[in-house]
């Protein structure tokens, strides 16, 4: 796989992140105009290599290269189309000209599956505040509720769909095609792990469990100046202590990360002992026993604090997603196809979620992540080095070709 | 002095808190519709024990009650009569009542000084933002640019008096008599020492320094998921470690109280790691070099906690308010009239701020503090007890004979 190729893989990126609903920066939300944009465009490059091409109802872009035989199975290779606000060239995007690039590599070769390229509607969640609404119609849980959440500007899941002239009523067109060999993901890594290794490339076998709450310490609101230090029921203090407990757990355990992201209090006075302190919490880890056990002594810190200190403490769950495992046949396929490229092999659990874990559970899935320089995702200073891109492609096209192989021609 | 008056004093209080901004609760501020209400029966009350009632350029309220000379010098009696908004009945406005109340006590008896009640029209800072605005017009510090300070509907200080028909142009008006006797504020304590000492009633000796300052932890916004505990530079585990010093110093040193009542984070969500972290920090003690040697040494904890965690750090200084000290004369005639009273004589510094240290640099002034049950204020529970009343009444007048058997009839 030459240079050359993965120069053009960066180049698309770059002119498919010109496609934005706002100037200056690359925002792109489920259905927009821009993501039109982004299909013509996408449209074009695939029907050039041999595909064909539709948008399904849930507004994913997906090209079919034929195999050597009619009713040959299909692979799915994808990801998605949408941004975060203010966003890089390469999340989500690279993966799907990735796929663009490796079925161009074919150059008109039949395999005994066929290849379904896939740029997934919405990832990121940021329009309805839901993530994964293009994977989930794959699946069939794009349902009568997710169709009636409503944006910001109370149109519909539905209605939005209706409005990019696609038939929300068709949803079941958009369903996978029965027993597919399976989903395969490119995705830059979005966090430092490859780059402080120096790795370009790692295989990804699981995608991490999470725990999301809201946990809220309750004190009594007073009079900064005249309350003494003793008499106090101080939420914000107590909320203080117990992220110090947050950090020095995740700090103690292996691969897992726990995160309090988001910090408010009430009254919120200069002058005012705070009586109220919202902190959300966000735990991940590979293995669902860690993580569980993590967020139940969170609890039970969090418990102590409050009592030691005479506040109340209000626990409120947001989520308990488990891990999702990668298949493993899948996965050893491409590790193989991994080593033969010349790249060392890496093996990584996913800290952040992606489309493979909606497919997970109906189909086998594997990802391939690409290094991140410094780390940097969700930001215009997003970036891929050309050398790991070329390094992308070719695992890539050892994958197919080992999949062909073990099908036989 | 019979527990009627107390009872009095109390009813009163009640009957001004209906005079409200809005109905259900007790919120009335500077100038607004209720405080003409409040000047409208105060004057009556005042007229009648035989005062003559003006209301100043600033929206003072002041009713004089005149010696036996002349040329008598004047002793103020006052405090305030704007509430913070779903206010008690009793902070400021108890003050003002007791002042009338010890003016009728003398049942037109004359003394060797005039007495000046007055209601001042702001203390609390609600509509502008900016406290003091009554006793800053006695001192002369109710000047331009306070006078221009606007509201949230963009009405300054000088249009509100005029809209109140009053003149700023004649803020000289509002200064208090040349050479006064002296200042004496009654006031509840809004804390709870002497409920927990199970006292009634406390001379004020000083009134405490305070220092305001806001404080921004800077680090780097990142994926929850994706970065490794070893990689955050984390705005809010940053606070938090710092918040705990805050609070550990605070315990650590006598009569310190140090409160970060305010926190807020960006991007502030729950699945990033925050990459600014904003903290409010105040700071009061009696003595200053006891509170500015405990600021400085939590700014050096906070640049000790950045540098350690690669974080920046960003200290604005809000406000650096010495100590105010009461005047030592009228501070020792005020304990021995509290000690005649059968009460337990008690001195205290004041944790909060009141008008007393807006007077103290211009004239003597003293304070005398009444039991607030719970500690509670600000709040439609804040409540006095009418035994503290009696108290507080015949030590005020025992305070005024003592005054008079000190210059002589």
């Amino acid at each position: 796989m030459s240079v050359d190729a993965a120069r053009e893989v960066i180049r698309r990126c770059r002119l498919l992140a010109a496609c934005s609903d706002e100037p200056e920066f690359t925002t792109r939300t489920f259905l927009s105009d821009s993501m039109r944009k982004v299909h013509g465009m996408m449209g074009v490059w695939m029907t050039a290599a041999g595909m064909d091409v539709r948008v399904d109802p849930a507004g994913n872009l997906r090209g079919v290269y034929a195999g050597a035989a009619r009713d040959a199975r299909r692979l799915l290779v994808g990801s998605h189309l949408d941004t975060v606000p203010h966003a890089g060239a390469f999340d989500g995007v690279l993966g799907v000209v990735i796929g663009l690039s490796l079925v161009e590599a074919l150059h008109g070769r039949r395999l005994p599956y066929s290849i379904e390229v896939i740029g997934f509607s919405d990832e990121e969640g940021v329009r309805f505040g839901v993530p994964f609404i293009g994977s989930r119609a794959l699946v069939g849980e794009l349902d009568a509720s997710l169709l009636a959440v409503q944006d910001a500007d109370d149109v519909s899941v539905a209605q939005a769909i209706r409005n990019f002239k696609l038939d929300p009523s068709r949803m079941a067109d958009a369903r996978a095609d029965a027993n597919p060999l399976g989903y395969l993901e490119f995705h830059i890594e979005q966090g430092p792990l490859l780059a402080s290794a120096d790795c370009p490339l790692a295989v990804v076998d699981r995608i991490n469990g999470r725990t999301a709450a809201d946990v809220t310490f309750v004190g009594t609101a007073g009079h900064a100046g005249t309350t003494p230090m003793t008499s106090r029921r101080d939420a914000i203090a107590g909320a203080a202590e117990w992220i110090a407990c947050v950090e020095a757990l995740a700090r103690g355990a292996k691969g897992l990360v726990a995160t309090n992201g988001r910090i408010d209090a009430e009254p919120g006075a200069a002058n005012v002992i705070a009586g109220r302190c919202r902190v959300t919490l966000d735990v991940r880890h590979a293995d669902d026993s860690i993580r569980t056990a993590a967020v139940q002594r969170l609890r039970l810190a969090a418990e102590e604090i409050s009592a030691r200190r005479r506040l109340q403490v209000e626990w409120s769950p947001r989520l308990d997603q488990p891990a999702a495992a990668m298949d493993p046949q899948l996965v050893a396929v491409l590790a193989r196809a991994l080593e033969a490229s010349g790249a060392p092999k890496t093996v990584m659990s996913s800290g952040a979620g992606h489309d493979a874990m909606v497919l997970a559970p109906y189909m086998p899935a594997a990802m391939l992540f690409i290094r991140t320089p410094g780390g940097i995702s969700h930001h215009p200073d997003e970036s891929v080095d050309e050398r790991d891109v070329a390094f992308a492609l070719a695992t890539g096209t050892n994958f197919l070709n080992e999949l062909a192989a073990s099908i036989g021609v």
